[in-house]
Order: C-alpha cells, then sequence, then structure tokens
C-alpha cells in the first residue's frame, strides 16, 4: 500500500510500504477514505522530534475491512473514525475514553514515532479497535468525522477544562482550526463573550463571523483583554499556540479565581512560570494532551445536530498523491490553506 | 399612588391606594417603568389562593426615587430591575442571591399576599434592596430587564436544574414564556437535541423556530419521546407545567439515570409518584421555586450579548389604566397573547 | 452442586442442582468461598416477588475455576468479588461500571429471578466478567470483600447521591446494615453530624458508637430533626428502608434547597407525594438501584486503607447446609443478627 | 494600646501606639482574646517584604467593643472571630465569601503592610465586619476559633483545591501547623491514603499517628512517592512549603490527569515549570491565597462537631509582653514549636 513517510526536515514522500498487520485479537484494519494534515504534523516535518522512516499522520475515518476476533463493537463493513491518541483498551481509563490516562501501558499517537504507523496512507492497523474506533453515526458526515478523530475534540478539551460558567467572558489565543474550535465551544457551553486574539486579519475575521469579539495581538494581548472587561481579567483563557510568550498573555489576562486551560503543545522544561501573580490572583492552570475518545459522547451528538459545522474549516482537498504538495503549501500557509483533507483513492 | 387591586375570582381593578413606604433603612421606593403578568398570577385571579385585597404583581423594573441610609449598592435615580422573590437580604443564603433558602425571615413573594404589595402600581417600596435589586446594566434594555425579575430566570433554572451535559437530549413540556426560556436554556447549556412539547400549533412552531423538534401532547407525549430518542428516554425533562399527568409524562419519559426538574407550580400534597418506576430507572426528581437573584450572574452577560433576546416573547404593550382588560385577555389566551406588559404611566 | 433454592414462601431449601455453564466467551465460573444473605432476599423469601426454582442470593465473592476466551481482565485462579448487578458488559454504561444504565441488554441481578441463578450456592456462572469481577485486591480481606458485592455500594451510592458537602448535617433513616453503611459513607466524605434514625435500640447504640446523634423513630422522626437543627431541617436525607411513612419522614426533615436520597426499594406506583412541600422547599429526590462496579474505585482504598471496617456487620457465620435456618434467624431478628456468611464448604 | 511593631529584621516590639478607630459605619472594634504568630509573619520579620512601622499580625479573636451603624450581624459584646484577609464586604465576591476576588476595592491583609494595622495588638479595628467576622459559635473554643481566622481555613482551601475524589492517594509535602491541617483536610475529603511528606522526623511521626503514611524528603520525594504508588504517581498533591524545589517535586509526583494544589506562598515571577511533563500528564495546577471567610461555612460545623482539633498544633501560649521572644523562639524552631499563641492582657 502507499503511505506518507518522513525523510528528512522538509522531505515528505508517497511510498509504497508492506501492508499494515493486526498486532492482536483485538486490532482492526481500516481502509482510509479521508486523512488531513494536522498543525502538529508539522513539528515532525520541521524535524523538532520523531526520526526518518516515520509513516505521518494522525487524522483519518474509513471502513473496517478487517476485524480481530475480540473486536466486539465494530466490525467488517463499518464506516468508522479513530481517535488519533489510543491506549491499552482494556484499563478502567480506557473504558472511561481517556487513553492519555491509560495504566496498560500508557498512550500512544498514529504516526508520531515508529510505533503505531500513521494514517495518510491507505491502510492503517488500529489496536484496541474497540475503544478507539467509533462507527460515523447518522447525521454526521465523514468530512466531519476526520475532525473528530483530533481538533475538534482538542479545541472542546480546551473549552471543557477552563471551567466555563454561563454567562462568562473567555479569550481564546490562537485563531488557527483547534483555537477556533475552541471558541466555538466556548460558545456553546455558555459562555457569553468569546474575544479571540490572533495576528492574522483573516481569522481575526472568522472569528467574528462566529460570534466573537477580537482583539489583534500585534498591537498587545493583555492589555487589550484587560480593557475589553473593564481593567478585570477573563473569566478563562484558552490558549491554542503554545508557546512562552502567549501562555505568559494568558496568565496575566485571567481575572482572579480564573482558569487558564492550554492546548497548544509545549515541551519545554523551564517555562518561566509567574508564580507570584498565579498566586495572588489565585489561578487555575492547565495543560494537556486530549483524551480523544472522552469527547465523543458530548461532541458526536452536537455535530450530528449541527450545533456546530467542523467541516467548515477544510479549505483544500487534495488527492494523497499530492501529500508532498500538500505538505509544502500547509507550511507555507499559502492560498488561505486551513485544513487540507486528503484522499487515498486519489 | 394607582396599583391593580384584587377583589374576587375574575375581579381585578387598579384603584387608587396609599404610597406605599420604606419599611426600613435598607428598602428603596421604586417608580415602576414596565410591569407585567405572570401566568402565576392567574392562580391569584382565579382565587386559588389569595385573598381580596391583595395589590397583584412581581415582575417590574423602574427607577429608584427614594433611597434608606444603608443601602450601599444603589441609589436614587439607578434604573433598576427587581426580583420578584426577596429574602432579608443579610443571610448567608440572601448574599449568595438564594431568598428561597433564607433563614433570616424566609422567603417573601410580591403580590402575592397581603404581605408585600405587587408591581402592578406606579410605585413599590422594595425591603432588601442590595439583595433585591440589581441596576440594568448597559445592552440589556429595560423590557428585557422585565423578563429577567421572574419568569426568565425561571426557565433557566428548570435548565440547570437538570443536570444537562453537553450532548444531551433534553424533552419541555410545556411551552409559555417560562418552557420556551427553559427551551433556549437548554441550547444555551450545550444540549444538543431539544424536543418540546405541548398541544398548542402555535407555540410548537414557535418552538421549532428556535431550534427544537416538537411533540404533540395530544397524540401522546411518552410514546413520541421514547421513539425520539431510539426507545432509550431523555437525557433530561424539563416539566413546565406543573400538573399530575404532565409531571408524570415527565418521568416516564426520561432514560435511566436521567434527571426531572419541574419548574411548573404544583402544591399538591398527594401526587401518585411511581416510586417503582424511579427505582429501577435511579431518576433525580427537582421541584422548586426560582431563586432569582442567583441567576443574574449568568443571565445578564448573556442578554447583554444577545445570546438570548427575552422580550421576543411580549406580544402586547398595553397601559396599567387597561389592566382589566390585560388579565381578561391573558386568562382568555385571545390575540395570540403569550407576554403583556403594562405602562403605569398609561 | 449445592445451590439455595426458593420454593415458596418461608421455604428455602439447598438442593443438588446442575452445574452452571458458562453463557459466552466472555464469562467465568466462579467457586464460591463466602456468600451471604441480604435483606433484599427477603423480598423473594416472603414472595413479594420471584417464582418457585429461583436460586437465591446476589452477594458472594469466590475463585475463579474457569474463563471464557475472551475474559481479559481475570483469569483461572483469581480470587474475586462480584458485583451483584449485571449488565452487557460492553457498552459504555457498562464501562463506566454503571450496568443499571446498561444500554446492551439492561441491568441484570443475581438470583432475583429465572434468569441469572444465583450465589448462596458452590459455583456461579459470571456473564460479562470483565465488568462485574475484580480481583479482590491486598488490604481486602475476602469477608470484607463479601460486602462490596452490594450492600457497602448500596449505602455509599445513598450517601453519594445524597449531595453532601463538609461540614453537612445528614440524617439517615433506618439502621440496618446498609444504613449503617450510609452513615459511616455520610461521615467519609465530610459531614460533620449525622442523626442516625430508627426503632431498635441496639442500632441506635451501634451509630452512636460510629459517632452518630440518635433519634427513636418511635417519638416522631420529623419533630426530633428539625428540633436538632434549630428548625430549619438537615442539609440531607439519606432513606434505608423503603417505605411510605420513613419517605415522607425524609423529606420533611431535610432544609429547603437539601436533597433526599432513598435507597430503600420501593416499588410501589402511587407513593403520596407531598409536591408542594418539596417546589417551597426547592428539594431535590432521588432513589435507585445502585450500580454496584461504579462504586469500587472509590471503596475499594477505603477499605484496604481500613477506613471503614465493613465486616463489622457481621454476627453471624454459619454453613451453606444451614442455609433454612439461617433465612429463618435472619427474618425473626433472632440472636442479634444483623449480617450472616455462608460458607459453601460446610 | 499596645501593639506589635515591625523595626526591622529580626527586630519586633511590643509598643504603646494610638488607639485604632473605625474606618466607617461598617467596621467594628475588637478587644484581642489571643492572638497567633504565622509562619507567613517571618517573611516581614526577615525584611522580605514590608517596611518598618508595620503593626503585625493577621490571626486573632476577641470581643467587639464598639460597632459601626451599618454592622448588622454581629454587635457589641459578641466574641467573634476575624479573617486574616478582608475585602470591601459589599461586591458579589465578599458576598461569597472571597474576598480574594473582591471586586469592590481588592483583597487586604491584616498586619501586612501599612494599611490594615494588625492583630498582635490589644484592639484592632476591623472593616467590613459583617463578612470579616463571625460569632464565635457553640461547640469552638476561642483558641480553636484563632486556628479559623487562617491556617485552618489555608489548609482546608490547599485540600478543596486538589480535586479530591473519596478513595484517592493524596500526597502532603511540607509538615507545619498548614500542611498538617491539610493533611486532616484529605482525610475528611475521603482520601483513603495520604503520603506526608516532611524532612523533620518529629513532623513525621505527628502526621503518622493523625493516620498518614510518611516519607523522608531528605531521601528524594519523587522516588518514594512513585514507589509507593505502584509508579504511578498520587492522585493530588497538596504543597505547602512554596519554593521552587518542593513544586517542582510535586508536580513530577503527580499522575496522569491529577491536581497540584499550592499553599505554600511563592511570590517569584520565573518558576521553572516543567511544562512539557505537565502536558503529557495532562495535570491541573492552582495556587493561590485562601479566600478565609469561604471555608467556614464547611469548617465550623467540622470543629464543633469535634471532626478535627485544630488546637492540638498549639505548643506554647504566652503574654503579648514577651512577642520579641516569642518571635525568636518560632524562628529558632526552638522548643518543639509549632504555633504559639498570645494573650493580650499578659
Amino acid at each position: 500500500m502507499r503511505a506518507t513517510v518522513f525523510h528528512g526536515p522538509g522531505d515528505v514522500r508517497l511510498e509504497t510500504v508492506p501492508d499494515p498487520r493486526l498486532e492482536d485479537d483485538r486490532s482492526v484494519l481500516v481502509e482510509v477514505q479521508h486523512t488531513a494534515i494536522c498543525g502538529s504534523d508539522l513539528h515532525l516535518y520541521y524535524g523538532v522530534h520523531g526520526a526518518p522512516g516515520i509513516h505521518l499522520g494522525h487524522e483519518f475515518v474509513g471502513t473496517v475491512v478487517e476485524a480481530g476476533a475480540e473486536v466486539r463493537r465494530i466490525g467488517v463493513g463499518d464506516q468508522v473514525l479513530v481517535s488519533g491518541v489510543i491506549g491499552c483498551g482494556g484499563c478502567d481509563a480506557c473504558h472511561a475514553g481517556d487513553p492519555v490516562r491509560c495504566t496498560g501501558g500508557g498512550v500512544r499517537v498514529f504516526g508520531n514515532g515508529l510505533d503505531l504507523p500513521g494514517g495518510q496512507a491507505e491502510l492503517v492497523a488500529v489496536p484496541a479497535a474497540d475503544s478507539a474506533c467509533r462507527v460515523i453515526p447518522d447525521g454526521v458526515t465523514p468530512e466531519q468525522a476526520v475532525m473528530l478523530t483530533d481538533i475538534l475534540p482538542t479545541g472542546w478539551y480546551g473549552a471543557r477544562r477552563a471551567d466555563i460558567t454561563a454567562g462568562d467572558t473567555v479569550a481564546v489565543i490562537g485563531l488557527g482550526p483547534v483555537g477556533t474550535f475552541a471558541l466555538q465551544s466556548a460558545l456553546l457551553l455558555g459562555a457569553a463573550r468569546v474575544i479571540a486574539v490572533d495576528t492574522v486579519p483573516e481569522r481575526l475575521d472568522a472569528a467574528e463571523l462566529l460570534g466573537a469579539e477580537t482583539v489583534d495581538a500585534g498591537a498587545g494581548t493583555v492589555a487589550q483583554v484587560l480593557e475589553a472587561t473593564g481593567g478585570r481579567g477573563v473569566d478563562a483563557v484558552i490558549e491554542a499556540v503554545g508557546v512562552d510568550q502567549t501562555i505568559t498573555d494568558a496568565l496575566y489576562s485571567c481575572r482572579p479565581g480564573g482558569t487558564v486551560s492550554v492546548i497548544g503543545a509545549h515541551l519545554g522544561m523551564e517555562y518561566p512560570f509567574p508564580m507570584g501573580l498565579a498566586f495572588l490572583r489565585d489561578l487555575t492552570f492547565r495543560i494537556g494532551l486530549c483524551p480523544v475518545p472522552s469527547t465523543w459522547s458530548e461532541l458526536i451528538p452536537l455535530v450530528a445536530a449541527d450545533r456546530i459545522r467542523p467541516d467548515d474549516v477544510i479549505t483544500h482537498r487534495m488527492g494523497l498523491s499530492e501529500v508532498t504538495e500538500a505538505y509544502r503549501l500547509f507550511d507555507a500557509r499559502e492560498d488561505g490553506v486551513r485544513k487540507i483533507l486528503l484522499d487515498p483513492t486519489r
């Protein structure tokens, strides 16, 4: 089959590789229908972590073409969405839909190392299938389902972990697809006002259409957020960038007793945390990888009921054979790109 | 001044009465700008409870024209909204905005007895003013503010007490103004689907426009709700009628582990509760009077941000001098009436 | 093997019956080490429900002697405790430890009908074993483990569903083993005061030793509870009897805004619920069957850490061959009996 | 009157100063009965912050000898406890007992600057008295009440903010009086196991008597905590020291999805936060000043019911005239000192 292989910084190619095999009787083989490139794939693309030979991609949906003997909840022929992160499938945490807290082997991420080959491919072997997969239900399109494998759950989880109470004012820093979903999630959870922060005018315009007020970070995030809240700060901040400056902005933008929820990946080990500020303001700070399947019981009905339309962020649909060009374009942020879907049949 | 006085079943008149006086230094005198007739006023109008001589009305907003020496948070000239239920203003419960749990004298309701003269009048004396009143903030119109004195909080509270989780399917039984607000509240709290139940086609049509699915109760509530949920029942039911049949329908429409939240007033003492059903389904059942001020921190920002437009239910604007006719029309449900606002200057 | 068979009201005998067989590959066969008689077994003993031929008993622990091919979490030779209620084991509810909300076939109870033969026997076939069984961990004795199969979880769940906040005053009505566990659970959850209500002096004395204040129900529950709380009522009531009078007492003993949690089984369909009282007091009312496995993550560590010693309620240890006498004695409440353990090897 | 005045690092003297006066009609004058020295007073004693001339002390109880005209909840002659932190008393946050979130002027601390003279004195003027004071109730001794003005609430708040679920294993790092109260609070909130960490053998012994397991930090906190939890980490950590090393230990000792709650004061602005660790473990981190009055509704009943005995930490009772020696002894940690109470009449 064909799969997207990382060869070195900036060097990604579609290649013919051996077909994947089931790890065990609890795995399924999925023939990919749609796959996507995620902002976090660029960390690998840049060579920040990872190693040559990795098969990339963790967002995909498709059809089950083979199922292990102990798989109970799905079967051959089912059209399924697959969580980008998976666990052992058998521990209490996995049963609760949370592979990040898996105690039976720990969390694994598709396409993020040599362990679990990725989804920008024609076929993927999915372990712990009863936990990792869900049949795409009525009312959800396959393209929407791709958004449910990682980025919509991540934006939602950021909002969920921000302790939003109805009537709150929430800031969202960073308006890529994940931040945009966090914005929509905050409104779905009852926020009265969302203050959307970015530097890109198109992103700010899109946020405004979704009901947010906007702040151009170029002119100073904290001062503007404080001004918009009568000097007090917002009730909650969702940070969707993952760099020191924006995390610091988040902490300084938050009112006493508020919560800062970081969903931008940040792997540094010495972020200069303003402890005195947090102490005097009695803040809650959260950061973490999203336990994707735990969000489905909330998100799938919301998507099926059309209360959120996650496929609106898709700007490009390309063939998997164009994956090299797709990565280039996505990295260069050309052509108004927000989210690229890849079709393995092309 | 002029006030609306109850003389007997169906007999309500505008009369000249002595001006009210402040009870103590913590009271204010409010010159009424808008007042409204509530569905619960009809209980008095019918003579179900209450006694001749009662000054009716518990929904009103206006301007402070006199303030006791110990009133701190509002002053003469402020345009305020006033909670229809009030407490002592000094106990922990009142400080938390909850006069229903008041331990310093218990809850009092405007216009509901001889104790606290009502708001369908030109002037009202408001005790415990720091707790009972709130300055109408920017972004909220006086007409919207009237809705914040009782019925929007009641609908909201019904939804709040229904344990709604994002993605839930919620049934709302009874689509008067309070039920309609409950419907909107359920959506604001993240419900994916709302199933709206009533017998009046116009009400069902209005609910559909707000995003609900509809069920005509005339054809059997429970069977239709079960059918709409694959036989399982809804996650939560908000009952906004307050009679035996609809409460029973609510209990039978609810899935195992779900919640039934009743906001329809029901004062019977021997409702035949299907305990065996509730036991096998592990249900939560709630009923109660809404602690209005506790809802304002959530609702005022939502109204100010235009996420809910409570004045949409107002169908009639009349002069207070027409109050007799207003009650007649409201009782008869003529002319598409949903909510009548009365202007004391006319 | 030998099993306890119900033949008619008051007629229970140990008989030789065919050995049970595994339903499917997800079942295990358990050789029973300890089993117990539960208060709810008396409903069957009296012939209130059930039919001749039922194999009784839903509280048992033992050793796995056979395991289906798809059982993952336990194996032959493991010493396990088994939930008295089970579900399909494969749905989201079952994965969350809640067979009562099972959507894959609904809840089943051992020894409660002809469907699932009971545990007062030498061998029991346990379906959905990964969900229903748990290896008895270090620090928990087998006798304590028997208490974890039904009655300790039920008492705990009653307290959990009572919305107890630290510092609360909680009434517990009914001081059998389940009520006694509810009392201890309320303290473990931070209650400051527990008011224990019963008519039996020995039970009241035992409650006092556990840290409760006591009320003799014979002298009127409600008046005494109100007096003990300055006229206000308790923050929460746990009802562990399940008859009309005590449920009514519970409702009238509760303060405004409080919660009544019923764990006594009540299968009546027309309990005269004092709706007006509940409306004016804004009460929460809950009743339900306990989803046993969902309590284990909390209770097993508490038992292992010796923070609760559930085996203290065991007063009698008899052979399974004495089961007829054990039922008689238990029913007659002779000899200070609280909980009888039966040993299948005797 | 006589008051404790700070003159420079290590230089604290009892001096005669002018009697305090009421700020306004909402203040009271309290004649101090008991006052105490707090660990946080040493920050001032060392000259870390603060300025010469400060009147020290924020833990005190006494009798109201003068009350402003608008004080409602307490009166002359009442024996009261006073929160060490206060707010305006009139905003929603203050009404909810949370002066740290005060929006009407912000939080103030007694004896922490020149603004609000301290409580190690014969008389103290207390603003916002209705919010800041509480009559010492039956069942609480005046010495216990001193513990309710700061350090018991702080320990409790640390546990409250640690998201403890019944059955959890909780680490407490730092076993001074506040950490010891956190330990007891964790048990009151349902923790199954508490792992108490310090370097002082006497403190570890005391923790063991209270039911904790102990870890000598000198031998490496993280490794021992991980070992005690099967390599997984504890569910929650309460950090009661406030220095970089122990905060880092706390973060590394916490399981995926767990919470670190810091109640040690830390005013640094560049703590090197291990963001990558927190991201991969999906942690919650909290730090803050305790909103003392918000804890009273929970703690006062618990103390009155003898479920916690906070006066057990008092090791020394001295006269206020010995305050210089008391500070020396407290700083030097001589004579097994844990908590010193000072009597203004001596």
